[in-house]
């Protein structure tokens, strides 16, 4: 028998997962701009996933992995280690249903990401900012509590989860030429990747990625995984290594992966702040920056972007003070 | 024959108005958020004029009032002295009607507000940063150029256009407690009230006021108009002085005007923009400031707070770089 791993991301796997999520978390707003039409000479269509619950794409993975689970599995409840997004996301999924979630974060992790997994009742439990810290943590974690592990992304029902925003997006906007998606681990943009090409063949998908954490691109260009080695990035949201299950998606049904400069991702926020008066965080503002650095020709195309998320420490901008 | 003017604002003035700008300016969402109606144990609607055209309920009365203007009234175009919203709308407004728009403001005006108005394509007379000054210069650009003044606030054109604000919220949102509303000159909560009360007399309508520039609540209490002297707010859209005929709607059709300290009013944006993930300006944050004040009941009730603008300077923000 094959397992549902070895199949891939498959297109029931992503109807389940809307089914699934319904309900919990935000169907969100595409949001347009007559004034970055006029400066692009495009037709944009933003999907806002900065108004999803607890502020990123990331609840619809979670959500979906949590649900996904039998009494059984859920029973002693999840864990993951991140320092952003899907921690809370996994917390708040897992209060949804009235389980534990067990979050491992680094102990220089931001103050406002621990706040929002403590609010949504996560427990936190602290590593050293290494990468083989964050394992052997979480290990320990799931040896002492049964919990289920939700990786953040090269994880099947996450990506499923994630996918169903190209869904939405495709049934929102009817003959799209182009999907910008920003990529970190790769579980956004291989499964709207997925989603957007069973649905509308013709439709390009591409990957976005700031140029010092390039390893996607890198990957891509190889047609092997290139790990990430000490990204440097204002994307915090994608500092993080391509998954392998995500990556097998991406290479079938991505057309190219650009980068972009952190100049560039700085003044695609500020751009997007002051025009359409949103707030988007630095990774969810990628796929603008690879309009205003040229990438890719999107002249009288019909562009969607998804910004991926909004949440940021409003203390520390990039472009305050000055 | 009685002049429209003296009659004050009517239903019909406010349904022409609807009719004349409708395809010119926005059609606002109402959103709401969960974690903000759990926080105030009520069911809030925020009314999302920061994404209205230009950033700003503006556009609606500088809408109107260019586009009620006979081809030979319009032939010469508009002027107005303003600091701030009023004057980028009416550029814009000028602009899609093909008219020249005369913009007094002051030689201190912030760069941004000087750029907005230019985006438009207004004409920017500086003036020295007193009334005297500003007044003077508009008579001078009217004597010379023959274009009509329009009035920021003591214009029933420009209350009848505010106006269509309430009428979309109270049509989105039935059986509404409380309507929040910040108060500077009246011509948004006097247009509100107006709007508001005919449709459900039962509402209740509430101006807001930074405390430094509180005149409004002490001309409403003296029931007589107290001018403004020397304002001192960090809400730059409510320094003005209220005006003749919004008050006579505003004495009329308001139940209370009640005082933010400007504290609050930053606290109020702050969390607007971490929660709902909008930008939103001081100006507009003031209703929920007084939610946070409690200066008002609004436990179990249905609260509709307008979000009057999104435009201010992202350099210089309050609450960054600490």
């Amino acid at each position: 028998m094959v397992s549902s791993d070895s199949m891939g991301l498959s297109w029931s796997l992503i109807q389940e997962a809307r089914t699934r999520i319904v309900g919990r978390v935000n169907q969100t707003p595409v949001l347009t701009s007559e004034t970055l039409d006029s400066r692009t000479d495009a037709k944009l269509y933003f999907k806002c996933e900065n108004f999803q619950k607890a502020g990123a794409f990331k609840a619809r993975g979670a959500t979906n992995a949590v649900f996904s689970l039998s009494e059984r599995e859920a029973r002693c409840g999840v864990a993951t280690h991140s320092s952003g997004n899907h921690g809370a996301a996994l917390a708040r999924a897992a209060k949804l249903r009235g389980i534990p979630a067990q979050i491992v974060m680094p102990d220089n992790a931001p103050q406002t990401k621990q706040a929002s997994v403590a609010r949504y009742g996560g427990r936190i439990v602290f590593c050293e900012p290494t990468l083989q810290s964050r394992e052997r943590t979480v290990e320990r974690v799931i040896a002492d509590t049964g919990a289920v592990l939700v990786h953040p992304y090269n994880d099947l029902r996450v990506m499923a989860g994630q996918a169903t925003t190209g869904v939405e997006l495709m049934e929102a906007i009817p003959e799209l030429d182009l999907i910008l998606c920003p990529v970190g681990g790769g579980g956004l943009l291989s499964g709207i990747a997925v989603a957007a090409k069973t649905m509308q063949p013709a439709v390009r998908v591409i990957g976005v990625e700031p140029a010092g954490a390039d390893d996607a691109a890198r990957s891509f260009k190889a047609g092997q995984i290139i790990p990430s080695v000490n990204p440097r990035t204002i994307a915090d949201g994608l500092r993080s290594s391509l998954g392998e299950k995500p990556f097998a998606e991406i290479r079938r049904y991505v057309d190219d992966i650009v980068t972009v400069s952190d100049d560039a991702i700085v003044k695609a926020m500020r751009l997007i702040w002051e025009v359409m008066k949103i707030i988007v965080e630095p990774s969810g503002a990628v796929p603008y920056a690879a309009i205003i650095e040229e990438r890719l020709a999107v002249r009288h195309r019909r562009v969607a972007l998804v910004l991926t998320g909004g949440n940021l420490d409003l203390d520390r901008l990039p472009f305050s003070g000055g």
